[in-house]
């Protein structure tokens, strides 16, 4: 599938790296020369983040193209994003280029913020083929797309454009009616607002305006946003409760919002001494990077909880390709990247990692044998007793894991795997032996398998007896060589 | 110390909770009936997720008294926070009758959400002694503290209160002019507004509202606020460069904020039936626990990054005893909860986090014999080669564990360890055994231990050697007993 990317901007690059990291080639269109540079710094930041979201591998990359034609960058393109400036007569002329070199079966998508896709269409050959989805930067690591159809829009063309959403890990969030600046820029406006009201009347600078939203409401807003946050203020009364004590207070003069202020020179140039005062210690390329860390950890923690984006995570990952080669020698249970976020105080990855990373191997040998989700529901699962961990090379960030599986013994109650993570460059990184129990989790205690899960177990264990044992078994903490 | 909680709702209850699980007495004064029940589970759900944000534990809880007359609650008390209904005048009796009763060195603060601290003043005895601290809820796990003071406010006691919101993990936001509403809600004033007309308009439901606000700019808020996050998207021009890039917009129709809409009795209905449908089928308790969760997994997400919300959490971390049985027999290690979000599918705490306590022990160890972050600072430290797990029970969300710390062998580049974790009720859970190698971070090749770490290590290992081995130690995966 190709994805043909015209406007290489901050928001183009962010979908030219969400389509190319989930396998899609992608072709990239901007007349400004400074568009590959900007690109290809995006798809770094991206690199460096999104697969670390994930405990399977995403697919391969795909191809990745810079065109000096529009015609050319949009050629047999599934999909084709526009991101050029905010401006509608540049956007429309821009819309007509692409409907003329372009099947119309594609979809033809506009990055804008503000404008509604009946305007966008209003001077279009196909109006049926163009509609909005609107991003959030970093386009590669927030899910949210705000899909605005018009009428001229087939109930198809909206299914199809959610699907490729989905498939390459966003969350499509259909507007129901077109209005300017569809859902959430509309709040962002008002905060917005509000927020340059507080700056030029000197109430508050730029980072204590960023202080009273990241140590409160934004940590609730992360995960809730405002009307299931209100839900739990109004108590056991709920949101009728909520809405009736805090009603009034609507009417207060709390807010400047009646007006717009003036954007003088002086406003403009007090925000920018004030936020460089804030944040300009740290360079642009290492604000992203902090951002996006925090982005990958607060994700990650919110799919643990299978909660908001987090759950988001979870579904896309469940598309992701199981480890392919679980018929090879040993089986391969696991294949993923390395978060930044895994990082220690020296610099590598932490040993409480290293078992995560064969609890999951562990866990997928584990539904290898039919003892998956469904198995465990019904009320049985192994519990590991005892591991023994060797670590044999360090682990960086960013690195690819894979993970071999060994049975070691099968028989009854007991389970005995050895696990081999090799890092890059096939690397042996570590190992890790492991004996888990069958048990029964209404009573907590050891249990006999379904006897699927020992057939199934015992093949494996046929197979692996095969194999010359791998060094590292059976060893005891400080043992010599 | 002793904080007297007058008005006992969420947020009084929140700021009980807070007191007293930082070690504070908290007196509570509430003439409804309800008080003592809504304080009660305020705190239940505090317990249950506040100590998980540390990797230490908290200090040992106050005592918790409710009071049925005022002064009782508020006599020697050195903090008294006022969270009445937000009525001017109530609120001003309510304050004299505390001032009536309290000495004149106490805080008094309020936890108002709209009153500026010089109406609150207006018919005091004492107008210095009284100011606003405006929380967030849930106030036991949010940082935020709007601190607001007024001209008759000493700095003496500005520096008293922020001090004392610091000590009880809080992060004070001390605003410099008073304004109606503070700083944080006049922005939720203004996006309460805008969301108010989108459900009015029928242009989206609470749910959708709340998903544009989740999936998207939320979790870019929960860390870096506006003006930081609208910096990066400046891109290499930064803050001016975003000025004029999005100026116009602000003068467009995009806002219905010129006017406020009617809380007719229709769209309350309307908002309440579309947050049933959102989030009914959670009962409120349930509602709590899984905002709750998600807080406490971001928050240490974001304090593995020391970042934002996270970095209070670290500092506050650092205000914390270590374990104090250092000289003990065994060195203990680790004091601390199990956070709920360790817990995995079999319903106990996950494998790879029983080594990640056993890393902290090791971690807190090398510290003990001088190996902390200036000597890693220096360009020298110990990495975990080998490790050996035994499982020996499990341990669930919530439980209070401890690792005590035994110096197998320690001589030259070699550091032997064996952690033995007791649960609950000194259960012995579990115990990690492991090979540590001393390594200089340059060469990352293993180098001799200065000469005090030497000492230090020789010392503990001499009191050890006189122990009995535990059992355990030596043992390969799978051995019998």
């Amino acid at each position: 599938m190709k994805a043909a990317i015209v406007g290489g901007g901050v928001i183009g690059g962010g979908w030219a790296a969400r389509f190319l990291l989930n396998g899609w080639d992608v072709a990239v269109f901007d007349p400004d020369a400074e568009a590959e540079r900007k690109v290809t710094e995006v798809i770094a930041n991206a690199r460096r983040s999104l697969p670390g979201l994930y405990d399977r591998a995403l697919p391969e990359e795909g191809s990745l193209r810079f065109c000096t034609s529009l015609g050319e960058a949009v050629s047999a393109a599934a999909w084709v994003q526009e991101s050029v400036p905010e401006r509608l007569d540049l956007k429309q002329r821009v819309l007509s280029e692409i409907q003329a070199a372009i099947e119309p079966s594609a979809v033809i998508a506009s990055s804008t913020s503000g404008f509604k896709p009946s305007e966008l269409q209003a001077a279009a050959q196909r109006p049926e083929q163009i509609l909005v989805c609107h991003p959030f930067n970093p386009v590669y690591l927030l899910p949210l797309v705000e899909v605005v159809p018009s009428d001229a829009n087939t109930q198809e063309l909206r299914e199809r454009c959610t699907a490729i959403l989905r498939q390459i890990g966003m969350k499509p969030l259909v507007v129901r009616r077109e209005i300017d600046a569809h859902i959430a820029d509309r709040l962002l406006e008002a905060v917005w607002r509000e927020a340059l009201w507080l700056v030029k009347d000197d109430v508050a600078t730029t980072q204590e305006i960023d202080d009273a939203i990241r140590f409160g409401f934004g940590l609730r807003w992360a995960q809730m946003g405002l009307f299931e946050t209100y839900r739990i203020a109004g108590g056991e009364g709920g949101m009728a409760h909520f809405m009736k004590q805090f009603g009034p207070a609507l009417k207060w003069p709390w807010t400047k919002l009646m007006d717009v202020p003036e954007l003088t020179d002086d406003l403009v140039a007090r925000i920018a001494e004030q936020s460089d005062a804030q944040s300009g210690h740290h360079d642009l390329r290492r604000l992203e990077r902090l951002r996006d860390d925090n982005l990958v950890a607060i994700l990650r923690a919110l799919k643990n909880n299978a909660w908001g984006a987090g759950e988001t995570l979870a579904t896309h990952e469940e598309t992701l390709p199981d480890p392919a080669e679980a018929e090879a020698e040993d089986a391969i249970t696991v294949e993923r990247r390395v978060p930044y976020s895994w990082t220690d105080y020296n610099g590598h990855m932490n040993e409480a990692h290293y078992l995560e990373v064969f609890a999951q191997a562990s866990d997928r040998f584990m539904a290898l044998i039919g003892a998956d989700a469904d198995y465990i529901d019904k009320g049985s699962s192994y519990f590991t007793v005892e591991s023994h961990l060797r670590h044999l090379d360090e682990v960086k960030a960013g690195e690819d894991l894979r993970v071999r599986t060994r049975v070691i013994g099968g028989d009854g109650r007991k389970l005995h795997l050895f696990h081999q993570m090799e890092s890059e460059n096939r690397r042996l990184a570590a190992t890790g032996e492991h004996l888990l129990i069958h048990v029964d989790l209404k009573t907590r205690r050891s249990s006999t398998p379904g006897a699927e899960i020992s057939e199934n177990l015992l093949r494996y264990q046929r197979r692996h007896s095969t194999l010359d044992t791998p060094g590292g078994v059976g060893r005891f903490v400080g043992q010599r060589h």
